[in-house]
């Protein structure tokens, strides 16, 4: 068994998939939910997905082996503050956020010599579905787990991180955290800020009912990231700030070329330009099978 | 039974789905196809989606009570031109292009006094695949069809345009082609154009091979529409130049606002503009079942 008790720091999705995950494969004993929402954290234990609701975070962390702190990542320093003074020498900490250089910064702080039990990491997975109802065993199924390993890290805690999301069912890839947050803000964290930008500029529109009656597969597609958690996004946004505020000016480059091709009706160039995105698209999916349980994140 | 001799001119996913569609309810007793692809009219025969293959187009239209041209839009000045001399008294003209206002200039163009003949529409519905392959006898079940009709349209012209498409299964709206290119620019034409720049954004970089190896549900779904049809889609561009630059602008000062928001790490801001958007969503969605079926135009 890979776990004997293990916390989960915010009993939604993600954390709850994890819980739901090992306990299907008899990886871990015991698990204990702590979180801000009562009703949520009785929810989870009736569905069967934690064993015991900690009533503070000193009793939830003192006997654990391992500790996944998966609540949006602004809440981060607080709760690892929280834990640093009573987590066992033996527990590994990781977490689950979709940044990773703001929470290392976060952990350091909290954990000062401890930060060496803290292992970051980030399943790319998700719905744009929340809370722990929406919580599946087979949620990390054929994803990746990006684990950002510390210097201090002994390889054993990383070995013990990879080996409960291998449990899980995911593919796990190391990456440091810069390049982490540069990645993530291309392919996920843009196309999100794009989408609720459309929705946004739509809806605030004196038509907006009439445009929208005539939305179609295209637009619901295009815009389901809009329908993401707006906490956690706001979150993401402000903690990988840099990387996003360059990728959205890479992309406003980009579009104020498209716009200059059609202002001077240049179907050659347009022409090209779609069809080497769709031919790269294309390859893409052949190569990822990005399947039907693929999902926002 | 609605038409005696249809003629489908570009027997591609729409027109094909369209002949299919009125031959499972024998609402046609004869469909001739027309096109630039010799193999592709083949096997539309073959599929049994047109019973006869024409040779030009004086004989497919000559005895023709029902034509449809269903080519992406730029070929359709010359089409129509082609089609005038040959037209029957009693037949009515339609089409299936993306934008209406110079589908509209080229009929008046082609057709002079018997513009009357041609009734401009535009149904709204599609998929990423094209091609007589991927037509379906249910595409437009449920689905909006935009009818732009002309001032000099007899009114039984237009009912007669109506009635195939409601026996398509099809919802019938009718819009004048300005409102139409405005409607379809903000909500169809400029997400497929942010769609085709961020994927070649992310496809041309050196690192794009990394940077799409851990892009996800969210990716692949934002970008579905950068997999439609590049001709088709460099010519709507074309076609609806002015309304979609004036879309293209309005966006790119939505997305400068929403840079200002994260620059300034205005969190309360991105929080309600997302949340916003969210609920505008999800209230659309509610509203129109746009369900598994619906599909990129």
């Amino acid at each position: 068994m890979i776990i004997e008790r293990l916390v989960i720091v915010g009993v939604g999705l993600i954390g709850a998939s994890f819980a739901l995950a090992l306990k299907r494969k008899a990886e871990v004993r015991h698990v204990v939910g702590i979180g801000r929402d009562a009703g949520n954290l009785r929810k989870a234990r009736e569905l069967g997905v934690i064993d015991e609701i900690a009533g503070d975070m000193s009793s939830a962390v003192r006997d654990a082996d391992f500790v996944l702190i998966a609540t949006p990542v602004r809440q981060m320093p607080d709760l690892m503050r929280a834990m640093a003074p009573y987590l066992s020498p033996r527990a590994v900490v990781s977490d689950a956020g979709s940044t990773k250089q703001d929470v290392v910064a976060a952990a350091r702080a909290a954990f000062g010599a401890q930060v060496a039990q803290f292992v970051p990491g980030h399943p790319i997975a998700g719905r744009e579905k929340s809370g722990v109802g929406a919580a599946l065993a087979n949620l990390y199924e054929g994803r990746n787990v990006v684990l950002a390993p510390l210097p201090e890290n002994p390889r054993a805690a990383v070995e013990r991180v990879r080996a409960a999301w291998l449990a899980c069912g995911a593919q796990v890839v190391e990456m440091d955290a810069v390049a982490h947050d540069a990645v993530f803000a291309a392919i996920s964290h843009l196309p999100h800020m794009l989408a609720y930008a459309l929705v946004d500029e739509i809806a605030r529109r004196d038509d907006a009912a009439t445009l929208l009656a005539f939305a179609a597969g295209g637009f619901r597609d295009f815009t389901r990231i809009a329908s993401s958690s707006p906490e956690m996004w706001r979150d993401i946004a402000l903690s990988n700030r840099a990387a996003l505020l360059a990728e959205i000016d890479r992309y406003r480059n980009k579009l104020a070329d498209l716009r200059s091709m059609i202002e001077k009706s240049d179907g050659g160039a347009l022409e090209k330009l779609m069809t080497e995105a769709r031919a790269a698209r294309d390859a893409w999916l052949l190569r990822t099978e990005a399947g039907s349980n693929a999902s926002p994140e």
